[in-house]
């Protein structure tokens, strides 16, 4: 077995046969191979001519044999963090899979978060097909969600205590975290606890995952308020419509909506700084824009120009999310002010369509791809495997150790080719000021 | 004729044959007959036996004679105050209504709403069928809006100079005013120049008009949007969505959009007042939907509780429109201190969906709405009458004079079934507070 | 009281106080009062003027007195015919309505239409608010429909041995001629089980009832088809776009959806017959369009030329109506065979969207709509009135005896303004062929 | 340069610099690396220490050297076949990237498909941004389409005649086998006419491409018409929703929406047979699932099952397509017939949704997705790339010869993941009958 930084750990050996059926033809997944990091001929013939083996990723799947009895095992799931579409989807799958293609059939919800896992919490929720069959349609979570939890000993005294064998957890960074702390307290406790994650972020800026849970949709949704940004720009003299869109340290649903919709003309986002005054500034440019065209679309994400509130950085909320300071409104003020100087009479038109963005169900494709995240997760959470999170990696679900992901972030590189197309499109300079 | 308040004034004699064709068996509307404002039998019938005639809204439709020479007549359309759904659709149908039906090909639109009309304005765009065809499909307005006006004397000069015969206004008060005002211009003048105007307000506040254009796409809209402060509000322990939709005066939008989701436990609105504070006041109802559901909903129109905010009115906008405080952050910030206080860790997701309501196109049932109230103003321009609005009542189209809308407002009815079906709905007292 | 044909039959005098609360400055509704038939001013005053009372519609809502003793009554629904939007809304309504208005909490849902009233029926289903929350949201109806039905005797006899006080019928043309059946069998067997209806058919064809549950959702739905007809026939040189719409009698969803939509080159409907061939027939028409502009759109309703399929009529279906031959196929096949012949190469593509278009849930102004029918069809029943439908009259809820409707349809009138609207927009001739 | 199968022909030399800015840190695609055809770590490994070199696809993108100087450059582009969503997203973004990327500014339209290169066809279109800056938001194409195409020759004189020297075709299996045979014309003319083609096919069933124009749109709309079938299944005793879709050769649409809906019970592609009658066949299969729940959904494609069809094959289309027998209409009728023996009242509603799919726009990410497409077509083409389609795989753009596309198609493995989650799913045998 591959020992590299992507290996995935084990409870132990996997001794019962799996009860998943193979149809003629098909064949279970092989435990050692792996799905190159980089697809690229070159820098992969390179490596292993120079005797080394590249980077891969352990590919997901269903495997021959199982760690966990089915009839015997109690899995749990818990949601955490804000909402994005298709949480209910996930959910809906895992049970599914467990139910119908493991016959594991005691599976609990835990309500709102971590929290449900305190020694005081509500009583868990039971989780059959039939209570489920229907949830994918609506946003949002039926077990509820929150932010912050309780210490990493109560999480895992409460999980001993159920007699949980499998833990699922559905959430974004400050999730991934705790289940990376639960995995080791649960290591450090020789207990057999399953720790299996699935990256739900609508900011999509999990490393090593190229698509989060609902993010299609959220830029769809997103995309759809650009447009009313653009009807109200064009809809008097001098209109500006502003929109503030997800996106704490990656503007992946800026751009892409952006991208999507075609009528901004400036796309801000937390990896490419901006200057509001001066030569090139923000404002310049603007006035620039109005005066030719007398109407204006800005998309800004919330994580955009936080250089601006310079030690006026908000509390860190129950996850540990630092408090971000509001750019949307910060540039409605200013675009006014400036504008008041220069005595044109703009008129700004501010869309902060986050909570209708993250309260829509999953759009079919989101449907589809939270389907599969649930499967392999359940697939990997029964070979006894743990500390991990289902990956996508070249259109292929994968296993990704959740250790990997510490003090790391995926973000938007400003010399790549999806910002550049946001230059080409919105006719932004590279530098603004 | 008739000579009560709901008369409708005219240009003068009506001599020219109207080129509209008549189907076999279908005849002109009839200057005389009028439509009751009250349709019930007891009082019309007392009314009648005491000898009076009892009061009703002349009928709108083609004429047998018109006052206008279609092919001599130049047309001008203005569109005023905020968007709303239908607009473009209500252009479309005047264009077409003028060109296909009278063929009165020429057709300006003025830009960028009376401002078009100052003496410096830009040039009017001319509007055919070939150019409006599609534009229903969009949202918003191709002519552009605006608030505030040049003075009445420059507007009449500027139609005057370029020989418009009929202005169409598209708008909704200030807009109701500023028509009623020029047509006392163009009467002191001696002018022919006929004022017809088209309901226009995202509230449906216009007395004497049951339904204003775009109103019902917008409680469509506005009921998607607490929908989702319905799904943010389970998405976390007490959750609390807080939806501010439009509504200055009438609560109508909210009423409605409330009644049509469903899922909203308060509904605020600026016809019915409200406390925060003290027994049965809005915090202490709230705590105890909270304690017994962990989640609520909060609808609030614009104008409601603006007592809250003595002393510290806004300033009026350009269409004298006084600003409102927003009762949206207002409730937000009250309600985060009152929990606070209460140690209740409470979540509050605020929605303000106003430009992404106002910016959708008309759904299907406005569209054929917002064609027959074109249609209408068009058979009413051509016969040269003047100083109206085309209105709707009982189901059929009408026309109201401009004189008659001063000083007054459509307002929810405290006492009537619409307020009566929200009470029961969203289970709140009659009075809170 | 009034003795017209519009007078609504009572089982007896209303002893009970209504629960219904009234807020300040609210009463209770008149049975003396009437909405007049006609709103006009001119007929209404020479009716009186002659000595006789104008006709009119007793008008729905609350009674002070009622007949029932809510606690101890039984209601139950029943769903007939085809499915179309809104159906969920208006039982939930009802539910809603007599639990928290009446606190009549006995409520059962037949299953299957009339069927669920036979001898041998399936169990009813129990009606109660924490079941009926949310179906509106859900196209369909959850009671099942059906065509067909027992007799009459064996519905009553059902009714009587289930010990149920008053039976909702939402159905359309078929539904009420049994609905109507059923009352004079109660009446004969002097019982006092009340029957009151609400009408439910998608084609809008009741008269003395301005829009049916769910009319206007299929407009909008039957508009989004046409919309693809027109993509498609502008996709290939010589394209056709066919689109049947329902519509067996009456032609008012392709009539509105028509106007909405505004792409359709002719619209065909059962009340106005057309030539396919000869001079100015169809073919002819359509050739002269496809030359001028190479493609086309047809919509036709299924009702539209029955007269082209003499000597093959259908056999009845289970609820009595006449089975249609297919026009949209017949149209497809005709048109084919005539441009064969003419060599010019056209693509027909024919939409059949009927069951996409049925099975909608209500858009929002229809929810409101089947709320208020709901309502008011509760405040019917318990005033103890009966043999009635709930009617839809200049904006106003209205009680129309289910007798007037025997063997009347209500149509387009083809000298009314719909239908000229309609031939405007298309540009079709009055007469085709 | 690696001479294997994926080997991409050019024009020859590339000698201009490309205008093409590059960021700081961002370089040109390398015309020697390659994107591996597989991505998996074992068979990489062997290949390459077999000393030979793993297949893999040229990767898209811009070149630094360019064979057209791009003021000097004609592109012309032309739509063929079937219709389906995002087809004016790809004719917008080719427009685009050659006017803004690389300054080439003579692009014209080619109307309706292959035919527009007859000798005697319609003049082009002139396309230009403005003219093309909204079409993506309509679904169907701007350019007609058509089946057929005039012969090879005739097609390349008209090229020569108009001195065009890229041709950008837009379409599916017949377009390719097209734009292969006139290349192949071309090189033996010796011309430098480059011709790159994007892959277009609603069926999803091109190999060496996991995804086609609009492709995922598709699934979305299919998933409501299931949705629509299952509401109408459920409103009648023993009701039975059948939805046809899309899916000559390949069941992809089929099998995708009925995984993304979640209601289908069963779901019949062409690479599965399956039978009706004895024991396990579809009709008994289905008459189990009658008695169970009362109602139930199928999904065929419209390729399944064209055995049954032996003798009565239909004439190819224009495009040299087979014209299929008609599955939807034959099971209708087949399952009718059936249960009418069995004397069980099935109500069989048959949706054929397949024009309203196609008509749409394309969904956001489609919208993307056909841009990257456009993109990196205009790349390729520049850089005197020719005889190629843009691929897609493992997440990336690539280039592929249409020269291995040549009878080959993509369909479903039926022993693989995705056919294996559908019989999860449905809950239907891996054999019927």
């Amino acid at each position: 077995m591959q020992s590299g930084r992507f290996t995935i750990e084990k409870l132990g050996e996997a001794k019962f046969s799996s009860p998943i059926e193979r149809l003629e033809g098909q064949t279970f997944v092989n435990d050692h191979e792996r799905l190159l990091y980089s697809p690229h001929l070159i820098p992969v013939t390179e490596t292993i001519k120079s005797g080394k083996e590249p980077e891969g990723f352990e590919i997901a799947g269903p495997r021959a044999n199982i760690f966990f009895n089915p009839p015997k095992t109690k899995a749990a799931i818990v949601t955490c963090g804000g909402l994005c579409p298709g949480i209910n989807a996930v959910i809906r799958g895992i049970v599914m899979q467990l139910w119908y293609r493991y016959n594991c059939r005691n599976v609990v919800g835990i309500k709102y978060g971590y929290g449900g896992l305190a020694a005081d919490a509500d009583p868990f929720m039971t989780l059959e097909p039939d209570s489920v069959t229907s949830i994918h349609t609506a946003g949002g979570t039926i077990l509820g969600s929150s932010r912050g939890a309780p210490t990493t000993k109560e999480i895992v005294d409460s999980l001993s205590k159920h007699k949980i064998d499998i833990l699922f957890t559905i959430g974004g960074d400050g999730t991934m975290r705790g289940a990376s702390a639960i995995w080791q307290e649960i290591k450090k406790r020789n207990l057999k606890i399953s720790i299996v994650s699935i990256p739900k972020t609508i900011d999509n800026d999990i490393p090593y995952v190229r698509r989060t849970v609902g993010f299609e949709t959220a830029v769809m949704e997103a995309s759809k308020a650009i447009h009313s940004a653009h009807i109200e720009a064009t809809g008097v003299p001098y209109g500006i419509g502003l929109v503030k869109l997800m996106g704490r340290h990656a503007g992946y649903i800026a751009a892409n909506a952006t991208l999507a919709n075609g009528h901004a003309n400036f796309c801000l986002i937390p990896e490419v700084p901006f200057k509001l005054d001066g030569k090139n500034g923000l404002f310049e440019l603007l006035e620039e824009r109005l005066s030719l065209r007398r109407h204006a679309v800005i998309v800004a994400a919330e994580g955009a120009g936080q250089y601006f509130f310079n030690g006026k950085k908000g509390s860190a909320d129950a996850s540990g999310n630092q408090a971000l300071q509001d750019i949307g409104i910060f540039l409605k003020e200013k675009i006014t002010e400036y504008f008041a100087k220069k005595n044109l009479p703009v008129v700004t038109k501010y869309i902060d369509p986050s909570y209708i963005i993250r309260s829509q169900p999953a759009n079919s494709n989101d449907q589809l791809y939270c389907a599969r995240l649930a499967q392999n997760a359940v697939h990997a959470a029964m070979a006894g495997k743990t500390g991990l999170l289902v990956g996508y990696w070249h259109g292929e679900m994968t296993h990704v150790p959740t250790s990997v992901l510490e003090n790391k972030n995926q973000n938007i590189n400003p010399a790549g080719e999806l910002w550049f197309n946001v230059l080409e499109l919105t006719g932004q300079p590279q530098e603004i000021g």
